[in-house]
């Protein structure tokens, strides 16, 4: 397996997967790994991680499913690295990397025929006077810039079946538009995860998952997940998720 | 102060109030101490308790503010029993209380000009088949007998003034009608808490809080309050609202 400059090669030891990463271009963080971990995976069928970054929700959820696994992805660097973590896995026949914007994902993957769709968005609205990061391929990952929440959403609808199931993670300062954008697209919002980075402090991360033409009642507030304990140290459920144990 | 059969007085020992209470008509639950633990309380103005049942928020209330607090409530017996407690309390400067259906309330306080409203409203849907408590005065303030949730929103948006605040205590599974209904009558949604009863478990309370005509960005999630420890004794938190230390 070739390293490109500036590239390592990371491990999640709870899903014993290896992971290129890149700190100049893009590594996954916690919440790739909440992703993973927050809905129930179909055992078979389809399942596309779009905004796949360097491939890690994907990779991760690999382990758990014996679904065909597309991963799509606009930028050639973060693309390459998911192709080349595939490989370093041994999940050729499992997985399918896709270079392109995600507009175009039907032109690859059939409407109305994915089970389950992970999707980890830029965060940040594409604000002309917002502070970006210098680095374009993070500042593309983080804001939008080439895509956009609702965006995201409709295409997510398009690729899904019926009562397919949309997971996305967020933030929780966008939730209103999440749930604005989920109904806009016939998904329906049915359970929604917290994540506060300690006891006493606001959650920082949403973790929320819909149903494609779903029924309209069942809302429900999973338990809260606290990532660190008061010491600085990671909650026994969060070391779960990166560790195995 | 008479008592009538059935009913005791019990004490809320972090506010030092006492509430006359009866198993047989109405009896405050956590969630009323939750609610007035909620919101900023303005000093001054005018306040609304909505809904008030046996008075219990407003009463809470009272104490950390010289604003007026009004409630109101549908139920003779239960506006009885408010009324009582006021004088109990010799809280009958600060507080009225008006026996009325809720959409009436126009008549007695003046549209755009309360600061705070705080809502402890049924929260079950009135179905034609669901069960209810035989019991005719726990099932009308529990079930949207008399009143429903859209039109408790509806209400409290006419008495709110611009940038007055309405917190509302309510079911999770409603969660996405109560967004809808606070947005439908021009109240933003703003911040919002989850209650949990133990570590682990689905949020069973959820406490809201929006603004009339208010800015659109900067929802926040509060952090989590989580009721019982593993023992089922309460968590500090909890027992700091209700016993003050």
């Amino acid at each position: 397996m070739y390293l490109n400059e500036g590239e390592r090669i990371d491990q999640l030891y709870a899903d014993d997967i290896q992971i290129i990463q890149s700190s100049k271009v893009f590594s996954f963080s916690l919440d790739a790994v909440l992703l993973a971990n927050f809905p129930a995976i179909p055992k078979r069928g389809k399942i596309v991680d779009l905004c796949a970054g360097n491939g890690a929700v994907g990779l991760f959820i690999s382990r758990k499913t014996n679904a065909h696994i597309y991963q799509i992805e606009l930028q050639e660097k973060l693309a390459d690295m998911a192709q080349r973590s595939i490989q370093l896995n041994q999940l050729e026949e499992q997985m399918t990397v896709y270079t392109m914007d995600l507009t175009n994902a039907l032109t690859k993957i059939k409407g109305d025929s994915v089970d389950l769709l992970v999707c980890n968005p830029p965060y940040f609205k594409n604000s002309e006077t917002g502070i970006k990061n210098p680095n374009p391929h993070l500042a593309i990952a983080r804001h939008e810039i080439h895509t956009s929440l609702d965006e995201v959403i409709h295409v997510s609808s398009k690729l899904l079946k019926t009562n397919g199931r949309l997971a996305m993670v967020h933030r929780p300062d966008r939730f209103l538009d999440i749930i604005d954008s989920m109904r806009r697209h016939r998904i329906v919002p049915k359970r929604i995860q917290f994540v506060y980075p300690k006891v006493g402090k606001e959650a920082n991360i949403l973790l929320i998952e819909g149903i494609k033409d779903g029924k309209q009642d069942g809302f429900k507030v999973a338990p809260p997940l606290i990532t660190y304990d008061q010491d600085g140290n990671y909650n026994p459920e969060t070391r779960k998720m990166l560790y195995g144990n």
